[in-house]
């Protein structure tokens, strides 16, 4: 049987993880290794300047004091008897698109996954008020199959987005360029001291002929992107050459 | 004048940080923006569940408790007059390579700079136990100079690592494979507790005959790597629509 280990960002209470494992008990044992408390937009961070501890939620399902990252590390090296065949990350509440993967707990539980050498799924669905993530597992349950069956690339990572309601179908696309703006929401103290909030980053794509994952999901489908690590601008090394002569 | 954006993950009160504030003066109008605390290993992490306070530490220096990213955003928003022509992310103490750049503060707050549509550098030297940051401080000018007269592509990034001692020169370079291995630390509180600590992950960078950063800092050259945010791997495209079907 598979071995697959299930993290997520939202946290080991989310009912989202739960959503997501229950679909991949049909493919193989499950463990679920998750964030005591919600992490989002922790990025690929990892925790150095404390230890973390492990907590045992349920038979088979672990709670940890840090990021995803942390999770998945300690998955690998404490928890798990061996390592994974597959580490699938979510159901996050909210889409993953574009550059904004960067930023993502999520996603960054797949990417660690793959950096350790096993295939990673990373799965989000829109933020709504209320949520049916029945769409969103059934597409990670399918994707999951595809990759035991078949594999992916070294160092490969797969993007699941799920729009609301039920999916038109599944697109295969590629990572969406944004234009970013952050906005900054500046309040004032009873003290009379500056304080700031980040609010959400503003939904700016560029406008693209490609088929994103952007696109996908507002077109209502299932958006599906391989990912892998390298951020080198392969285009860029012989400009650079010259200009640094 | 050119304005300069200066932040790191180090914190507003480590050294390199001024070592690279120092260097880029000759080349425009500089402000620092860096975190309060350290925040190494914190990844391209946005503080949203707590509103920011910004501290003026001194003239032009601004210090900010949050991540590297965190004070980029509100560098833009909130502390400078107008987007700045660049934003230098360091002199990090310890490199950073491959695929750890995923995991660097330093290198977000260039990647964050390039979101927002400024060309970013990120400069790192080698850990060691004292620091003269004159060689690297002088890379990253050199390689500030270059993209302040030529540009960079959209996007666009630059990851600059420097040995330890006189380099013997500069190679443009492309990111490293690494085979991850994370070593975990499991101790046993004075309760009889376990808890665990993530060390140093290790050193096993994949053979490469490529020009990669880790082979040209270990061969003794300053390491210039040009970067983008796209991590599509479009060689799995095609293969993921047939193993999906």
């Amino acid at each position: 049987m598979p071995l697959i280990l299930v993290t997520n960002d939202d946290g080991v209470t989310s009912d989202g993880i739960h959503a997501l494992a229950d679909a991949m008990k049909p493919l193989g044992d499950v463990v679920v290794v998750a964030p005591l408390q919600e992490a989002s937009a922790i990025g690929h961070a990892l925790t150095l300047r404390r230890p973390l501890r492990i907590e045992t939620v349920a038979e088979g399902v672990y709670g940890v004091d840090g990021t995803p990252t942390d999770c998945v590390n300690l998955a690998y090296a404490i928890i798990l008897k061996r390592a994974p065949d597959l580490v699938v990350s979510g159901i996050n509440k909210g889409w993953n698109l574009g550059d904004d993967i960067t930023y993502s707990g999520t996603v960054s539980g797949a990417l660690e996954g793959a950096l350790l050498g096993t295939p990673g799924i990373a799965v989000s669905v829109k933020r709504m008020e209320t949520y049916d993530f029945g769409p969103a597992a059934e597409a990670g349950a399918k994707v999951a199959r595809a990759v035991l069956k078949h594999g992916l690339a070294p160092r490969g990572f797969i993007n699941v987005n799920v729009p609301a309601g039920m999916p038109k179908g599944l697109r295969v696309t590629t990572q969406a360029k944004r234009n970013h703006v952050t906005k900054i929401d500046a309040r004032t103290d009873p003290r009379g001291n500056a304080y700031y909030w980040i609010e959400e980053a503003l939904d700016e794509y560029h406008p693209d002929s490609g088929r994103t994952d952007h696109e996908a999901v507002k077109a209502g489908y299932v958006s599906v992107t391989p990912l892998q690590p390298d951020m080198t601008a392969y285009e860029s090394l012989e400009p650079l050459v010259k200009h640094l002569k």
